[in-house]
Formats: structure tokens, sequence, C-alpha cells
């Protein structure tokens, strides 16, 4: 499949998921928010479930480059990877929050949602071992262990995306609660400024 | 309404919901649960949505049930509280863990059931941070800051509940994570004996 239809259908996608939630998505909402019809949506994509595996899979590598930074102070890395993950990447982030909420609950009946999930989970803790890793070799983070960290940064990452869903709690809150929580594993201030 | 009508129609509308998911939770399907019709589910509850309401008040309900300890040790109550939230209190709790996703995935939607889960939040961090103040009172916990760690301990429990149904990840990892991130906040290792 050309590499534009893909992207054409999967950007209809989420804006119909964003709109109408998982229960009301159907292939004819996905092809009123694109330029094509019903029957060239599933020439692609036989079925609901291929066609949100796709949305997910897109998902992960969109979160993947956004990921990728310069910096090489791991400080400054660290800074970035929660600026990615607590900053909005656009005006939908609402809905969009709600839309991966519902496919989260969906997991334990399609697999492949299950699997893209562990994927995505096992990207944003390697990228926080990663960087933790870093830190205590350059020495600007004290002696810790960098997955027990990673594993505890995703935990309460998935925490403060429940708590925006469900309590409308503002992310700069719970932000906070994850910077303070690290601070003594890190003998630093995630969020404070970085001198060279 | 009598109370055995009402917690029959609640039982009914939580199999129901176990079942078939929020999607598909109809008020046939509730009456199918139960031995009443839908004419008289109908007469007590006007909408699905007044159902769910009072499905989360009894589950609030039930959880503040369930927190209140005989202990008087804020370690061995801090215990019980973590064997509680932890801990399944029946078989059907996979299927219920996602349920409630579900309805938390609608809160943005449906502000009675924002409101609920914001009360059961509140519940849940008052419970914490009095444990922590006790234990502060009589010396088995540094000093710290209650209300921090109360929401340091619901957050990372938003987070559980989360991982258990999108990642299948078995509660007793994510308690793990709890128990060894409020360590150095309490210095005492919740989970352990306690000794008088």
């Amino acid at each position: 499949m050309e590499s534009e239809t893909r992207t054409e259908i999967i950007e209809a996608t989420n804006r119909a998921l964003c709109e109408h939630g998982y229960a009301d998505l159907t292939m004819q909402r996905i092809a009123t928010e694109s330029s094509m019809t019903t029957a060239a949506i599933h020439y692609h994509f036989d079925t609901k479930e291929e066609l949100l595996n796709a949305f997910l899979d897109d998902l992960i590598e969109r979160f993947e480059r956004k990921l990728c930074c310069e910096a090489s102070d791991p400080r400054e890395r660290l800074n970035e990877f929660l600026d990615a993950v607590f900053t909005p990447s656009d005006p939908t982030t609402d809905d969009f929050s709600v839309a991966i909420m519902e496919l989260k609950a969906q997991a334990p009946y399609h697999d492949p949602f299950r699997e893209r999930f562990l994927d995505l989970d096992e990207v944003m803790r390697g990228v926080v071992a990663e960087i933790v890793e870093d830190g205590i070799e350059t020495g600007y983070f004290e002696e810790t262990d960098p997955d027990e960290v990673a594993r505890l940064v995703t935990t309460i990452l998935n925490g403060a995306h429940a708590r925006t869903v469900a309590l409308g709690e503002p992310s700069d809150e719970t932000r906070q609660v994850l910077e303070h929580t690290i601070e003594p594993h890190l003998g630093w201030t995630p969020g404070s400024e970085v001198i060279a």
C-alpha cells in the first residue's frame, strides 16, 4: 500500500476514534473522515481491529520519534522525555487520551492491542533506563537501579493518564508527583535547570 | 425503593457489565441477569446512566467498608490497606477491573461518573494520609508529608489498575513497585511483618 494512502486512513481513524469513541467507531465513520470509500478502506484493512493495530503501530512509531532528542546531557534528556510525555502534542489531546484509555480497556479481549501496549511500555522503560544509566555513568545521578526507576516512572505515567481521563487532573500536578518521587533516587531534581 | 430490590438490580448490573462491557450494556441484559423485567428496572432507574451511578455509589461504599479495619497499629493498617486494594475480592475481578476502566474512559462525557471517581480518590487518599499521620505520631514512620505520600500511593494504584488491564501485569509486581517507592518516605517497609 502506498504510504500516503496508509497515512490518510490512519489519520482518519484517529479523528473518527476521538470523535465517536471506540464503541461507535465504524468503517463508515472512518470513511467520512477521509476522502475514501469504505470499500477502498476495506481493500487495505480487512477489519476494524486490523486498522486499529495499524493505528497503534503508528502511535508507537511517532512516540519513538518524539523521544529521539538531540541533547547529550542525561539531565536534559530526562527533562525532554518528561516534556514529551506530559505536553499535549495537539489540541485534540483530551479526546485522544480518552481513545487510548478505551483501547487499553479492550486489550484483555484483543491480543494484538495488548502486544502493542506491551511494546510501547518496553520502549518507554528502555528510554528511561538508558537515560538513568547514562546519568549514573557521567556522575550527574546517584547510584540507583535504572530498571527500577524506569518501572516506577512508567507506572506513575500510566496512573497520570488514568487520572487525566477519569478525574480531569491537570497533567502538571501528576508531573510534580513523578518528579518528587524520582528525585531521591537520582539525587537530582527533574525539571530543574541544567547547568553544564 | 426496598434495599433488597436495589441490591438485586445493582448486582445484576455488575454481572452484565462484566460480561458484555460498557458499550453493550443494555437494560435488557441487566434484566436477564436479574429476576426482574426491564419495566420493573426502569421503574427504579430511568436511564442506564442513573443505574451506573448507583452501581458506582455501591462500589465506593463497599470499598470504604473493606478499608475499615480493626487494627490500631498504623503499620498493620497500611498492610491491610494494600491487601484490600491489591487482592481480588472475587473470581470475576478481571472483568470487573476492565469494567471500571471502561467507566473511567466515560468520565469525560458523564459528569456523575467523574464525581464518583473523584469521591473514590478522596476516600483512598484520606485513608492513606490518616494511616501515615498516625504512623508519624506513634513514631513508627519517619517525618514525611502524609498528603504527598497519599497522592503518590493513589497515582501508583491508578497506574497498577491500568497495567493489570492493558498489559496483564500481575498485581504483586506493581505492589512491589509501590512498596519500594514509599519505603524511603516512611522509613519502614510495607508488607513486612509487624512486631509490636
